[in-house]
């Protein structure tokens, strides 16, 4: 994969708008995601709202669910006391999948245990059944939580994969993202000995600083980030060149590739 | 899945020996490993006899590489100060695969991206292409970690898998077991910031305090658990369970399930 990087271009690089970046700040790092608006309009308007109105400041990471996910949002969430949504709906139309019409899905060859075909589409892992895609629970994922009903979350509660892609997932939550930057502020949090991994006590609340938007912070404050773009022949090159390993440490190369196995580049610029 | 649990009985549950069963004992908590004798014999007794000698005491984990693996061994490895194998070789023959013949392999129904046909034997996760057999890397795998020569490793540097699944290092290296208790004690480790996930000082190791197996272990120091056999129509109904969700929460249940998304049950008995 590095020759594949050394030799790829500016135009093989997507620099990523502030304003489809979203931060979350807290004291051991920032965490930074790309958000994927072609597949979740409206839960991104409504985390750019609640992001906008500070909803999340002061609020903590409550979940981490060892190879599952680590979760965030208000621990007094459903209670009298919950944190108001402001003019930000409770719950919101779910977003579980849309059209494969109107995407640029650049398939790659791969039998896929839960969708038809896969693919990427701007950096983000698809799975599709020829007329529906969606976006595929791969490790660093972004999604909505919500409770039984499937209009019952508006992004308030977000959740992020940390481990085996939980694929059983896909078209049964609302996925608006992925981690670009400092995964592992969340992916290494003692986890919760709770049910599902919550943590039990108050003081195992991991507090959020702030979330916001990149383009509502300070220029000092932002992260400049490209990503490699996969609708480029470089990218089919990559694909190529994590199927058929050439490294000498490979005494028998796979020939073949996962969906969530396929790394999707990012590097800071200035 | 509760279900079907709870509709077990003894026969499905398969009484882990204590003579196949390594513990790994951290500050942090004990981590122990199911071994897989029928798959990779030569690193197990090399590993059974490196813990009698008490190999490991005192050595460290010295690398977490987010979404990848956990790895310990000797820091010093490979150098002058190089603690001694005693008798065990430094190299031994590599245990990629296996034939499938002789083995009780249970196959899944499902698309996999990365072997033919998939399935469990003994509670492992296995591919195979008709005539080999080999344990694939699903998160909790134990592996034995080599160098560039596929003989150059002998079960002293070993890694467990703690991310999404690499199953491109299937077949080429040696698998040995999988967790069954404490993981988390690997998995939320601080990631290292050297290359690869390698920590980069002294002070970022965390120490071994010893590793051992179950029989070279006082009673009171023992864990008692036991594993969901893979053998059994109840585990059957387990995948089936898996695979169609009927919890109220699923919207739209796959009907289909990846090898390394079957959770093999294990609990703890007195």
């Amino acid at each position: 994969m590095a020759g594949v990087l050394e030799a790829s271009t500016a135009d093989d690089w997507q620099v990523l708008e502030q304003d489809d970046l979203l931060y979350l700040f807290l004291e051991r790092g920032i965490v930074v995601f790309e958000l994927a608006p072609a597949f979740a309009p409206d839960h991104i308007a409504s985390v750019r709202a609640l992001a906008a109105q500070h909803y999340w400041d002061g609020l903590a990471v409550i979940r981490s669910q060892d190879n599952y996910v680590a979760q965030w949002g208000d621990p007094k969430a459903g209670t009298d006391d919950a944190r108001s949504f402001g003019d930000v709906p409770a719950g919101i139309t779910p977003e579980f999948y849309r059209p494969l019409d109107g995407l640029d899905l650049r398939s790659i060859d791969s039998d896929d245990a839960y969708a038809d075909a896969v693919g990427f589409v701007d950096g983000f892992p698809v799975g599709s059944d020829g007329g529906r895609a969606w976006l595929a629970h791969c490790y660093g994922m972004l999604g909505a939580g919500r409770a039984n009903e499937v209009d019952s979350g508006n992004g308030a509660e977000l959740y992020v994969v940390t481990g085996h892609a939980p694929r059983h997932l896909d078209r049964n939550v609302t996925l608006l993202g992925r981690v670009v930057h400092g995964i592992e502020h969340l992916s290494s949090l003692p986890r919760g000995t709770g049910p599902l991994g919550f943590y039990e006590s108050e003081a195992e609340y991991v507090a959020i600083q702030r979330i916001r938007i990149g383009s509502q912070l300070e220029e000092s404050e932002r992260v400049f980030l490209e990503r490699f773009r996969t609708d480029t022949t470089a990218f089919e090159r990559l694909v190529t060149s994590r199927k058929h390993r050439v490294e000498t440490w490979f005494a028998d190369p796979a020939s073949r590739i996962g969906l969530c196995n396929v790394p999707i580049p990012v590097r800071e610029t200035d």
